[in-house]
C-alpha cells in the first residue's frame, strides 16, 4: 500500500517516521525544504511535489496549520484542488485541527468522486508524535474509519470514532477548550492555596483524590517542583504550546459563535491565553498560565 | 471516650450516626428540635442544652453553617464562648465548612487553653454523610490530627492532613474551586459537542480518557442520560446542592479577595451558580448547571 | 442620480423609504416578496431583480444580514457577482454590519474596476431607522466618503470616517462590544444597588453624573420604571434585539481571534448574551439582560 | 464650630486642609507622626491622641483605609470605642470607603447614643481631595446629611443622599464597580481597534459620542496620547491606583457574596485587577489596565 504524508512539521513529521518505521511505503512532501531535507535525513523518501507525492497512493494522510491550508490544497484556491488528482477509491485522513464546518465542506467534496474522507485530529503534543502515543478523534464514516484505524495505530495509542464528517474536529476542540478551562481552574486552585501558605505537593494529592481531581493534576502539574518530567519542571519547554493552545480556543469559540452556543468559562480561557501570549509566553508549554498567578518569593 | 457532637442536620446527623453505630459513647445536639427528634429516634442519645452535651466530653464534634455559627460557639457573642466550658486536653473537631481565618482565630483563642482543635471540613455531600465515605481535609498539628484519625475514619474514605489550623478550610475551598469551574467546563464542552450533533456518550467518553478527563466525567456527569445513580439522571435531585456549591465559591472569593489572589475563572464559575440559583435552581444538585446551556429539542 | 438600494427588511426598508422621501431617485429590491410589497405600498419603485435594480445606478446601496450574503452578492457564488454588472464609477455603499475582513475583500475585488466602495455600517436600532438618525462609521477612501455622506446624512444623524476599507466594520465593533459590555456592566450595578436597598431612580442619577456615567444611564436605563420611552419601560419591545447584540458581540470575537487580542470582558459578554438568547430572549430588547440579575420581588 | 478631622493621608490630609482654608476651626490627628508633621506644616492644628482631637468636637470626621479600622475606632477593639467618649448630638461623618455592613453596624451602635452619623464615602481620587472635587455619596438621616452638606461642600463638587445608613457605601461600591467594568471595556475596545489599524483618536472620538460612550472616553482615555492631562498621558502617575482599584472592587464582590448577587463582568473585573497589581502595577493609576492589551509595536 503507497501512502503519501503531506504537512512533514513538527507534528506530521514524526508521524510520518513512525509510520516508515513500522514499514509502510511512505512518500513525504512539505513545502518547507528544510524539513524535507530532515526527513530525508531520517530515511524517509521525499518527493519534489504535492502531486509527485501522491501519484498512485492508496492512503494521503496530511498534516497542515490551519483551515485555510486544508481547504486550499483538497479543494483549490485559484486552481484545480488535489481532490481532482485523487482516484477514487483513496482513502484520505486529515489530521491537521481545523474547523468542523472545513472538514465537512471538504467531506462533501470528496463523496461524489468515491474518495473516502476522514477528518482525524490529535491530541499528545509534539512529545506524543514522536512516540506514538497521540489520541485521535475521528469524523467519517465507520468502514473508512475501519480502514485508517491500522495506520492511527502505528501514530497513536488512542484511536476514537466521534461520529461523521467534522465530528472529530468538533470532539477536538470540545476536549480541548475543556482542557484550557481545567488548566487555568487547576492553576487558580494552586495559586490560591500558596498563598493560603499550603504545601503544594500536598494540596495537588488532596485535590487529585478527591473532587477535584483532573487530568492536569494527574499527568501535567503546573506548578513547577511538584511533578517530575513535565514542562513545569523543565522551564515550560516542550510540551503543548501557548500559541497552539489559544489556536484551539479561538476555534472552539468560533464553533461556539456558529453554533450559538452559551461558553462562559471557554470564552474566558480563550481570552485568558491571549493574554498570556500577548505577554510573551506564546512559545511556552501551555501550563505556563499559572506564573502570572504566583506572587514572587520575597 | 466521651464525644459531643453538635449540629445534627443534613450533614451532621448521618454522620454523628455513623459514629454511633460504630460504637462510640455519643452525645448529640441541635438548635433545631426536629432535627434532635429525629436523630433520638435513631437511637442516639440527645442533650437538652450544648453545655450539657459537652458535659464531660474529651470529644467535641461541631458541624455548622458558616463561620458566624463557630466563631459564636467557640468564642461567644455577648456571653462566655464554648472554649471557656471545655477542660483542657479536650479535643474539638470542627468540620463546618467556613472561612480559614475563622478558624486560624478560632485555634488562636482554643490555644492558651491546651485545648487541642483541628479544623476538618468534609467533601463528598449528604449521600457520602450516610454512607461514610467523606473526604476529610484536615488543619492542625500533626499529634491532633493523629488522635482524630480514628474518629474521621468512622465517617469517611480519605482523611488528609493538609497542614497547620486553617489549612483544611483552605485545601477544602481551592478543591471546591476548582470543582466549580471543572463543572461548569465540562457542561460546556459537553453542550458544544451537543451543538455540533455529537453522541453526548461517546464525547463523555473521548474526553474521560484523553486530556479533558476530569471527576464529573469520570463519577458524575452532568448530562441525563449518560451515566447512572448520579443527579443529573435523577432530576438533579440529592447530591451537592447549587446552593451549597454557591457557599463555596463565595468562601474561595473572599479569600481570593483577601489574599489580592487572582482566579479569573474561579469568580467568573461563583458569578455563573450565582444567576444559576437565582433563577430558581439554588436546591438542584449543582450539576444542574449545564441545563441553560443546553439548546430545548424540537 | 439614480439609486439602487438592495435589502429592504427591518433596517433597509425605512433608510430606503427615507432617502426616497428626500427626493431621490430610488429603485429597491428585496429577496422576500414580502418585504417589496410593503415598500412598493410606501410608494417606492420595486425592481424584479437585484440586476433589473442597479441597471443604470450610479449608486448601489446594500443592506444585507450576514458576511456571507455580501460576499456571494458582490464577488458570486457559482456565478459571477455584481460587480461585474456595475460600470466604472459606480459608488457601492455597503451598510451591512458584516466582517471587517469580508468588507477589505470586496473593496479590494472592486478596485480594479474602478468601483467605488465604502462599508457603513450603522447604529441606532430599527428606531434610528425609521427616525432617519442613525450612526453611520464609515471605512473607504476620503473623496467616496465625501461623495456618499450627503445620502448617509438622510439616513443618520452622525456621520464618521472611521478610516480606510473595512475601518467602519472595525469602529462599528469596537463600539458594540463596549456598548454590550457596559449594558451588563451598568445592569449588575443597578441590580447590585437593587440588592442592597437603594432606590433604583437615585443610584442611576448618582453614577450617571459620577464616574460610572455611560450611555445605556444617559439614554437607554435597562431598569425599568427609570427611564420614559425606553425599551426597558415598554416590556423590552422595539429597540436593539438581544439576537442582533449577539451577533455584533460574535463579529467582534471573531475579529479578536483573528487579531489574536484579549478581550476578557467583551469575550464574556458574547457568551452572557448567549445564554440570554438561549433562555428565550433573542427577540427582547438587548437591555433586558439585566432582568435575570434581578431577585423576583416577595 | 469645632471639627475633628481623623485620618490625614493622602485622601484625608488635602480635605482637612480645604476644611481649614475655607475657615473651620479645626483639630486633625493621625496615628502617623509623618502625617502629622506634614499638615502641621500647612497650618492645621494636631492633636496628640484621637481622644484630644474629638474634646468639645461637634463634628468628628473620618478617613480611614479599611473597615477594620473604622469598627475599631469607633466600636473599640479590646477596650472602649470612640462612640463611648462622644457626647449626644455629635455629628460623625465617615468618609471611609469600607463595607456597607460595617457602616450599619457603627449606626446602629451610635443611634442609642443620640450620636448622628452618616457614611460618607468619596470617589476623585487625590486629585478631587486637593481641588476640592470631590463626589461625596451619602448614607444617613435626612437631616443628618443637610447638617453635613456644607462642610461636604468644601470639599466636594457633587453631594449625592443616596438614602440610609450603609446606603453611601453601596451606592459607591455599584459606582466604582461599574467604573472598573467600562475601564476596562473601554480598554479592549480601543486594543481591538489599534489592532484593526484604527486610529486610537478617531475611534475614541466616534465611541465617544456612539452608544459606547462612556466617563473613561469622555475624561479619562486609557490610551496615552489620545487626551491631555490624564494619568495615561503621564506614565499613568497620579489619578486613582490600581490596588485602590483592587479594594473597592474586592468589597463590591463581598457585597455581592453575602447578598447573592451574580455580577459576571464586576467579579471578572476583580480578578483582572488582581492580576494587573500582582504583576506589578498596583501604585500606577488604574487605567493602566490598557496596557497589557497593546501589541509592542515593532
Amino acid at each position: 500500500m503507497k501512502i503519501a504524508f503531506l504537512g512533514l512539521g513538527n507534528m506530521g513529521g514524526p508521524m510520518a517516521l513512525n509510520l516508515h518505521r513500522a514499514g509502510h511505503d511512505l512518500t513525504g512532501y512539505d513545502l518547507s525544504p528544510v524539513a524535507c531535507k530532515r526527513l530525508a535525513a531520517e530515511g524517509l523518501r521525499i518527493a519534489a511535489s504535492t502531486l509527485e507525492a501522491v501519484a498512485g497512493a492508496e492512503v494521503v494522510i496530511s498534516m497542515l496549520p490551519a483551515s485555510q491550508h486544508v481547504e486550499d490544497l483538497y479543494l483549490g484556491n485559484g486552481g484545480p484542488g488535489l481532490l481532482e488528482s485523487l482516484s477514487a477509491g483513496t482513502l484520505v485522513i486529515d489530521s491537521s485541527t481545523i474547523a468542523s464546518a472545513t472538514s465537512i465542506k471538504v467531506a462533501k467534496a470528496a463523496a461524489p468522486r468515491k474518495i473516502a474522507i476522514i477528518d482525524a485530529p490529535v491530541s499528545g503534543g509534539t512529545g506524543g508524535a514522536v512516540a506514538g502515543t497521540l489520541t485521535f478523534m475521528v469524523g467519517g464514516a465507520q468502514a473508512d474509519f475501519e480502514r485508517a484505524r491500522p495506520l492511527l495505530e502505528k501514530m497513536g495509542a488512542n484511536i476514537f470514532h466521534a461520529g461523521p464528517a467534522g465530528a472529530g474536529q468538533a470532539a477536538n476542540i470540545c476536549n480541548n477548550m475543556l482542557l484550557g478551562v481545567l488548566m487555568i481552574g487547576t492553576s487558580e486552585a494552586l495559586a490560591l492555596g500558596v498563598a493560603n501558605g499550603l504545601d503544594p505537593k500536598v494540596l495537588s494529592e488532596i485535590m487529585r483524590r478527591s473532587s477535584g481531581g483532573n487530568w492536569a493534576l494527574e499527568k501535567y502539574n503546573p506548578l513547577p517542583g511538584v511533578m517530575d518530567k513535565v514542562p513545569s519542571s523543565n522551564g515550560y519547554a516542550g510540551g503543548f504550546g501557548t500559541d497552539l493552545m489559544l489556536k484551539d480556543l479561538g476555534l472552539a469559540q468560533e464553533n461556539a459563535i456558529a453554533t450559538r452556543t452559551p461558553t462562559l468559562l471557554g470564552g474566558l480561557a480563550r481570552n485568558v491565553f491571549a493574554a498570556h501570549s500577548l505577554a510573551g509566553n506564546g512559545a511556552l508549554d501551555f501550563s505556563s498560565v499559572i506564573q502570572p498567578l504566583l506572587r514572587a518569593k520575597k
